[in-house]
């Protein structure tokens, strides 16, 4: 039988969406690794009863394993310590040598910031220390412990992991409690499976629906592959799960995506389009610049992201004002006043401007209507122009009109464009096929 | 009685974070403001066994009302119709009228896409018309209609709301939703609260924590009020929701934070500082400009996040390169040989070069190191070197060592940019007094 877990997200700051989540899809992929079966994750705030209620959910659900993030911080509504530990049977006690550690990791921390309240600082350390008896620490990588707590007096119910809530703290924290043996012994029934990620770029849903129909009709046993797709400023992705049993399924319906889907399919290996004109450019041992206007440095954000990056972007230039693009760009104020800032000129003179003033070997020009105001008959909101350029000049241009609010825009706009720069670094006849018209 | 609701956020893509959720939070904020009480999130996968389990969870909980986000598409793992008409009772039927509707609505769509497969967009337009057999139809936004659906045959249980998943589709949908009969009468025993939110930046929330402890010692009624306190990129957030009753408890509350954090609280309604360095920038009538490094475009793509911002940024500088901080920004090549490119001397030079490029009122510049490499001793990953500079010259500088990864560096150091900012722009004395050595 195959080990599953449940996870409990804790705080009304996750719950009503001031803070984004990345804790429990983090702990999905972690404990998807080891082969562990994940079918649910609980976002609850900081209320007692809502939180015992998940644990029970889980406990009645049979899982073998729970892992809750958040709740062990130095303020009072910070509670999950002791509801783990009442729902495990376990009294709370002060851990005196692991206040003596949080005490030592604090102390330069304290002298930081002038004017602390000393007793404060105190109160908090000891409401940390204060653990369900007989829990395995994990020791704190920012002042937080976690905790791994079995039902008292080995009874029935899962093994409960409790991490905090900073994902700066719960990742690095994360190895350490994978190695407890209550963990191993709770995820001892792990299966393995393989998983696979295909990403295309520019076209609808409902043809990998289809492509996914023609598979099944030909054959392919599909019951036997757990296929996601999802649709996101533009991309799809299409997770395919499965045990090494159905490896031969998935060989023949990844063919078949690579025979139906040739001009889209961009990634088979799950990397993503960042990485890849990163890689590119490294290959090619060139730099590259931006000039962006409707996306206002997002292009240039993208780029510089990903660690390493200072050796192949030079920089950008954000020009939202037209005098910006004029001053910066050297965008001739006529050709604005001729053609309207957002154009396949203004593009094109944008991608030239920053290759010239970053001295770079590509650059990439954006300029469109983010909206809401702005848009008119001819260009509506949504209307982006981009090109690419390079020492040969302009490599390619493209004008689309995107759909959604302000930030879809910006943020499909962005993808775009890193898609039109990977398609003039591949050296692409037809650059970025799924990008809309020329 | 209260009303209380739960939310059934489905997808395997949010499950394992391939796309973040903003259902969930955002249908929590509107129930909330309805006077509705949440409890629990549960993210479950495509799995019909896992989206019942989290049902029946809701239907042992009491709840009154559950609203679904997802699997309404036109491809096969989209079973968020079937598992609730089944779950409630219901036999599944093609509503043609619907399915008539949905053919309207992708003929333009079906023009744009050329090479689409008619019989693919027939298959996935019939999978989205069949509905359980009685439920409330709310009109497709994007293609996929939602759906409120009550037990049959009036039996107990909660009234469920199934609602697409794209943000895009599910948010305009919400106003019909919830309109109509079943929606209302699941909520008849909604109760009101008010909401307020305080904004601190340069603390930690430790001193938030002694305050809400003499707060209490002072008599303050704290049980009256639900208060969140939540620290993320430096800024504390108190959130406290209560009841009208617990009015004056709560403004005991806000007069002991104001006094005891008068120079850190930046925000009393909420606002964010984005928009209050929009605000101010409007106010004065000035115009803004950037020098990034570290920050890599991010700042700028903060301040063009806004609708309007056209009036007030002018545009920025990506200098990742040496060579573009001298080229854009005219940092003599001499001084950062003298003193590094991270340095507070280039810090002044990149906002003093900034507001000259782009002729702009005020300039902000950072240089820093994000890592993960790139470090030494003497600035060790982490360091961050700002300046403001308006007409008069610097207006304010500061070094800081921030921790954690390139992300929450590069992050961290785009709030408190926007925070030295919004300093300059109030004319404060102690600009960003939390943000550390000068």
């Amino acid at each position: 039988m195959s080990s599953r877990a449940g996870i409990v997200v804790t705080g009304t700051e996750v719950l009503t969406g001031r803070v984004v989540d990345r804790n429990g899809p983090w702990v999905v992929e972690r404990l998807r690794d080891l082969g562990v079966d994940i079918a649910h994750i609980a976002v609850v705030g900081d209320r007692p009863d809502d939180m015992t209620a998940a644990l029970r959910f889980f406990r009645d659900e049979g899982m073998d394993l729970v892992v809750t993030s958040g709740g062990l911080g130095p303020t009072a509504d910070d509670l999950t310590a002791t509801v783990v530990g009442e729902f495990q049977g376990r009294a709370m006690i002060l851990d005196e040598a692991l206040q003596d550690r949080i005490r030592e990791i604090l102390r330069p921390l304290a002298a930081r910031w002038k004017g602390l309240d000393p007793s404060a600082l105190e109160e908090g350390t000891r409401k940390q220390a204060v653990i369900p008896d007989g829990a395995t620490v994990l020791e704190p990588v920012g002042t937080a412990p976690g905790l791994v707590v079995t039902p008292a007096g080995d009874g029935p119910g899962p093994t409960i992991v409790v991490l905090p809530g900073p994902p700066s703290e719960l990742q690095p924290m994360w190895a350490a409690a994978a190695e407890t043996e209550p963990f191993r012994a709770a995820t001892a029934g792990r299966t393995s499976y393989e998983q696979h990620m295909l990403r295309l770029f520019g076209i609808p849903e409902s043809e990998i629906a289809e492509t996914l129909r023609q598979a099944s009709a030909s054959g392919v046993d599909l019951d036997a592959l757990e296929v996601t797709t999802c649709m996101r400023s533009g991309e799809i992705e299409v997770v395919t799960r499965f045990e090494p049993a159905a490896a031969s399924a998935y060989a023949a319906l990844e063919a078949l995506i690579r025979e139906r889907h040739a001009d889209t399919l961009f990634s088979d290996d799950g990397s993503s389009v960042d990485v890849q004109v990163a890689a590119l450019l490294r290959e090619r041992e060139w730099t590259v610049s931006t000039a962006e206007s409707c996306t206002g440095g997002l292009i240039a954000g993208r780029l510089t992201n990903l660690a390493g990056s200072s050796e192949y972007v030079a920089g950008g230039l954000v020009v939202y004002s037209n005098a910006a693009k004029t001053a910066l760009a050297g965008v001739p104020a006529e050709l604005i006043a001729a053609h309207g800032a957002v154009s396949g000129e203004v593009a094109d003179a944008l991608a030239l401007g920053a290759l010239r003033a970053l001295g770079t070997d590509i650059a990439i020009g954006v300029t469109g209507i983010a909206g809401p105001g702005g848009g008119s008959e001819e260009k509506p909101v949504g209307t982006v122009c981009f090109a690419v350029a390079t020492a040969d000049g302009v490599a390619t241009s493209r004008r689309i009109v995107i759909p959604g609010s302000r930030a879809a825009v910006r943020e499909r706009s962005t993808v775009v464009g890193l898609h039109l720069l990977r398609g003039v670094l591949r050296g692409e006849a037809d650059v970025g096929a799924g990008v809309g018209a020329r």
